[in-house]
């Protein structure tokens, strides 16, 4: 059994909306957070993370927001897993790569996950769909108050609070939100945009944070100062960028849909054109072509109704998701993943209306063309 | 009015059928012939280029095979009927370059063409649809038998025809094919065969003949030597080389087909979803997509009757020919034609059933596949 079974279903999350969902897929605020005298996971001998670990899943538990939640110690779940709820952005990459003495437990509503062992002693995040950063945290910070009120951490009246890699001391809050941007990208300006947002001393990361690519024209936002500014301050800083970004994100849209509408829908086209016929097909290009999918919708050249059905196939694409929900056997190899994808994609995307530009009105001609 | 409307209707010419035309779409032979005495076209004078236009244009018009058909002086035609017939492979694109003093006549069947003053005084072809160069090779040469009891032609007893070029001296004949081979591309052979083919003394070539590309997989294979053989040998060797050809590219098509179908379904199902949802499409790219959907009728992916309209497809997105079909304007730039085309495949492939491998069985997977 899976811990799918365990977690709300694939058409519930695809459902789920927020403010600016169209461009800001969702927004996370995580604290770290240590014990004082233990060492850091990273340091620490087993018999040192285990005592951190039996001191604090009890107390995470107990937690308000968290009684009735899922608590799982990490030794308990199997790859495939473990690999589900990095799809699901629920337990962090690095997260996943543990075993005995990590473990993390998760609300009933999904919006709250505190990591035990992960770098730091806790990781505690809160998830919502679109631009919620105040209320992610609002949530965290309610949650961190509880958790202090029953174990000391460890805090430094000069530095803050203490956490494994100094790129976190202080407030150790990261604030992040999930941007789509194909508008900035196909207009050729997300380079710019990143080169400015990295001049206010925040970060931009591909889908699955640090180090990782910017696949599907998904861009991860976050703040790289914890130190000299209040959390509320970084909150609010970053709140108001990304407010900025999506401006950039739909002048760019409507820039194109004026200027170009041809080239916005033959991407649309071919990008729906390739999912349903495709016989075989990577996740990454999964990913890049679902995100133009996205963008169709957006735009009014795809039924509204195709949203939920395009963030379904986002998530039941990804190699865990599709493992466990479409097929029998044990563990499947890239290239048998690569078939059964295009064979879900086919499946769902045929009972789809194609694309029609006809929803827009007349269209004229742009651009340099090629014979 | 354009040329087009004197020609056979798209809707015939995609009907034609011919011996082994899965592979071999067509065999064309040529006979290059000079009036004696008269320069060559290349260096005549306008008034030696007169002489011999005046000359032959009405003894050609009154070849039997020929009576009854459509004579037309080059400088009569606009570039874009120009441009049709080259599309049509009626005359050379060389012979399209040409004006006053040049002009064609050609068959009411559309199979025999005779051009006057291309690079020889003469040059006169005979095309039909499958592998019939024998076929081919006894209309031409019937016809230059009537030509020659009307003309006498430049010939010497010691090097034969005499010709512009000496590549063509002797017989002056070129037979060739034209070849569709996806699977000896998919499979990466083709490369081997056109060595090969080479060493035997043909050549292989592209679309257009002589310095064009392999564009949609079709190649064409000639005889280089017009010297030392006669002319049933050269189309006998031509015949038995292509049947060799085509042999490999059904061995070729059998062992993907048998070993990997799904790479095979993968490419004419991206084919297909391209081709009718793209908003922007170059001819390039349409030829080498309607060659992957020939090879989905030949497999059996696509319903047998779709292939009349993958050749129509074939015919109708080639720029002069969509000018002239699907535009009231009279010159259409590259960019709107890429935009009208889309738009008419689109139109026309949106009634297709799509591309099922259920057809052909259930499937397994193949090959290294990626995340």
């Amino acid at each position: 059994m899976s811990i799918l079974e365990h977690l709300a279903p694939v058409s519930e999350v695809s459902h789920r909306t927020g403010p600016h969902d169209k461009i800001v897929l969702s927004s996370r605020v995580r604290l770290a957070r240590n014990l004082p005298r233990l060492p850091f996971p990273g340091h620490a001998k087993r018999g040192d993370r285990m005592k951190a670990y039996e001191e604090l899943m009890p107390v995470v538990q107990g937690l308000g927001p968290l009684q009735g939640g899922m608590a799982e110690p990490m030794e308990r779940l199997s790859n495939l897993d473990k690999q589900l709820l990095v799809e699901r952005h629920i337990v962090s990459r690095e997260h996943a790569a543990k075993g005995t003495g990590s473990g993390f437990v998760l609300n009933r509503e999904e919006s709250l996950c505190v990591m035990v062992n992960e770098e730091d002693h806790l990781r505690m995040q809160s998830l919502r769909p679109g631009l919620q950063l105040a209320a992610a945290w609002a949530a965290i910070d309610a949650l961190d108050t509880e958790l202090q009120a029953e174990v000391d951490v460890a805090f430094s009246p000069r530095y803050g609070f203490l956490t494994a890699c100094p790129t976190n001391l202080g407030t150790g809050i990261r604030v992040s939100a999930m941007l789509h941007l194909p508008g900035l990208v196909l207009a050729e300006q997300v380079g710019q945009i990143i080169q400015a947002v990295g001049k206010l001393g925040l970060a931009v990361r591909g889908l699955y944070g640090e180090g990782t690519e910017a696949l599907g024209n998904l861009f991860q936002v976050s703040n790289q100062m914890t130190l000299g500014e209040s959390e509320p301050e970084i909150v609010e800083k970053l709140s108001k960028v990304i407010l900025q970004i999506l401006e950039h994100e739909e002048n760019a849209r409507k820039s194109l849909l004026g200027k170009k509408p041809r080239t916005l829908f033959n991407h649309v086209g071919r990008a729906y054109g390739i999912l349903a016929n495709s016989h075989t097909i990577s996740s990454k290009e999964t990913l890049n072509l679902l995100s133009l999918m996205w963008l169709g919708v957006d735009i009014g050249l795809l039924p509204p109704e195709t949203r939920a059905l395009v963030n379904e196939l986002f998530l039941v694409t990804q190699p865990a998701h599709l493992q466990c929900l479409f097929s029998n056997k044990e563990k499947l190899g890239a290239e048998e993943r690569d078939v059964l994808r295009s064979d879900v994609l086919r499946d769902r995307l045929a009972r789809l209306e194609r694309p029609d530009h006809r929803r827009l009105g007349p269209l004229g001609t742009e651009g340099p063309g090629s014979d």
